[in-house]
């Protein structure tokens, strides 16, 4: 853990940390996923039997029922710490992913749009197993996006996949919650934070998700205590996490253990709640909003960006806003548009 | 050959053979691929030597080299003759499609799309050979679509894979001339063409495109001027066809065979060349044009449909035009939104 204290006007240039010789920005590691993403309205999430907005996991037999219910779709790389980390190389930063898929189809489509991309990639496909996972996602007309993930190959990532040597040069390791999911991937997910921690390193995580944190409460509690450095979560995930109704009191819980806690709250922005410290920042208005999916992904992105160049909070926000705003424009969780481009002088200025 | 003679108020319900026990309105045969959709500019095609607007065909290695130099891209089924069906069904027409995938990932996404959409498919996936072909295709930003297509398992489609019954049973036979390029489903395209010709069904063909105009012009010539009852074409795939360099030109020739020739042109619209009769028809204006890939197959679908339904020529053209204007607005090859509701009193009117 590298922040003890943090103000709003503190990146991590500010503070502790060997962030000079870093040879990466941001190193993501996550559950290698192509999303699968059709339009249908609230009728067919009833007959589907999903929460709607949610992550639900399926297993196969339950992906081919969804998907043969399913309309026809588009096929797109996914999986949250990947979306992550293409954004941070198409806002300029030098990104790596660790993930598992399987040398199929889809995991050769998750690995070339991955490393198109700008981001470093080497982890080896599993040969045998499972399929590639996947994430079948129905964006209903009021774009939001509920998503059934079949985790597939990726519940093969293990400890053994972590690059120790890559974790170590990273500003900053950025974890999704989702990996808590797959029993060996939870134990990869502990040991890069501590290589990352002990290497002096930023230690971001998400939460990812309501049901994600309702299934490993007790486990992300203690992390977001006492490892993170950086914690993402959206208003419903943090208020899930301890069990409050109100946002105030989730702020009061999370502000007393030296992690900055980035708070999404569609619309109405964000909150970057630091030990002494609220900031406010405003969401970005979009013309026509398409699908949420990626939105928290993309949001993390600018703002790990921002933070690997020591940018103070409110920028780094503020660049995390810009990125959402562009992917819930289109369908698809990644950026189609030049990020760099509509940051403009907040990556650069 | 159902038409011997046609004029411009004249559909198939006005002219002989046996419509009215249909079971489908358009039976659709073509390579089955996806398509695998990326941006790129002039600078990459450069590089990658390929011809701007053309579809080249690439064997395996050449497809993998190509795939590498590509930006992170879209994956969704395509086909030619496959998006044409999949515009029928969502115009409310009954459709069939015969074309080959492998059982494979990929080969599975085709097939899920197809039914999704309401086509019927049934010919069996290979369980061996090449995987699903697919076409790697690179948007500009002027909108024009460049294709590298990997027939892959596409070439195994087979005399054996046509389903006679289903044949004769459809109003209107369609064929794409890319079926040329793989000599067993060149055999298939023959015969099946032979099957609707005896039924009296109506036989339509499309070009496809001026390369494979050039590769089998004199095969093709003969099926226009002796066996197709419609043919679809861009007007630089009927002069190609002539080796005329006038429209004109390419018009007096087409219209003395007794086929009606459908001669698109992009934003100019169409033509409709009967042997009495020149008609022309103005294309749908578009707030913005994204991606012309599928075009002409979404054309096609909308004439095809007013055909089917005996409609006159006029109007089987403006419905093809609503189509391609739909599908020119958006990345990929299929309709996103709702065609009929578009189409409105031109369909149901």
């Amino acid at each position: 853990m590298q922040h003890d204290t943090a103000t709003d006007d503190a990146g991590p240039t500010d503070d502790a940390g060997p962030t000079d010789d870093a040879a990466l920005d941001v190193l993501g590691i996550g559950n290698a996923l192509v999303d699968v993403i059709s339009s249908g309205d609230d009728t067919l999430l009833d007959e589907l039997g999903s929460e709607k907005g949610a992550m639900t996991l399926v297993d196969e037999v339950r992906a081919g029922e969804l998907y043969a219910r399913m309309a026809a779709g588009t096929e797109v790389s996914g999986g949250s710490a990947a979306n992550t980390v293409v954004g941070v190389a198409a806002l300029g930063g030098r990104a790596r992913y660790i993930g598992k898929v399987r040398n199929d189809q889809l995991g050769a489509v998750f690995v070339h749009d991955l490393r198109a991309t700008g981001v470093d990639y080497s982890v080896e496909p599993a040969s045998t197993g499972p399929a590639t996972g996947c994430c079948l996602v129905v964006v209903t007309p009021d774009a939001q996006r509920t998503m059934h993930t079949y985790l597939g190959a990726s519940v093969h990532l293990t400890p053994d996949d972590l690059d120790h040597e890559a974790i170590r040069s990273a500003r900053i390791l950025y974890l999704e919650g989702y990996l808590f999911d797959p029993p060996e991937a939870q134990a990869a997910f502990r040991e890069a934070a501590r290589v990352a921690e002990d290497a002096g390193r930023t230690v971001s995580i998400t939460l990812s998700d309501r049901f994600c944190v309702e299934r490993h409460r007790e486990a992300l509690i203690d992390l977001v205590d006492h490892h993170a450095d950086l914690v993402f979560a959206n208003e419903e995930e943090i208020l899930a996490l301890y069990e409050v109704d109100a946002l105030d009191d989730a702020v009061a819980r999370v502000r007393h253990h030296g992690a900055i806690a980035v708070i999404t709250r569609s619309e109405r922005g964000s909150i970057v709640v630091t030990e002494h410290d609220v900031l406010t920042v405003a969401a970005r208005p979009v013309d026509q909003l398409v699908d949420t999916t990626g939105a928290g992904d993309l949001f993390a992105a600018g703002f790990l960006t921002g933070f690997s160049r020591g940018f103070d909070l409110q920028r780094c926000a503020e660049l995390g806003s810009v990125a959402a705003a562009e992917v819930i424009s289109h369908v698809g969780p990644r950026p189609q548009a030049d990020l760099a481009a509509l940051a403009g002088d907040l990556l650069s200025g």
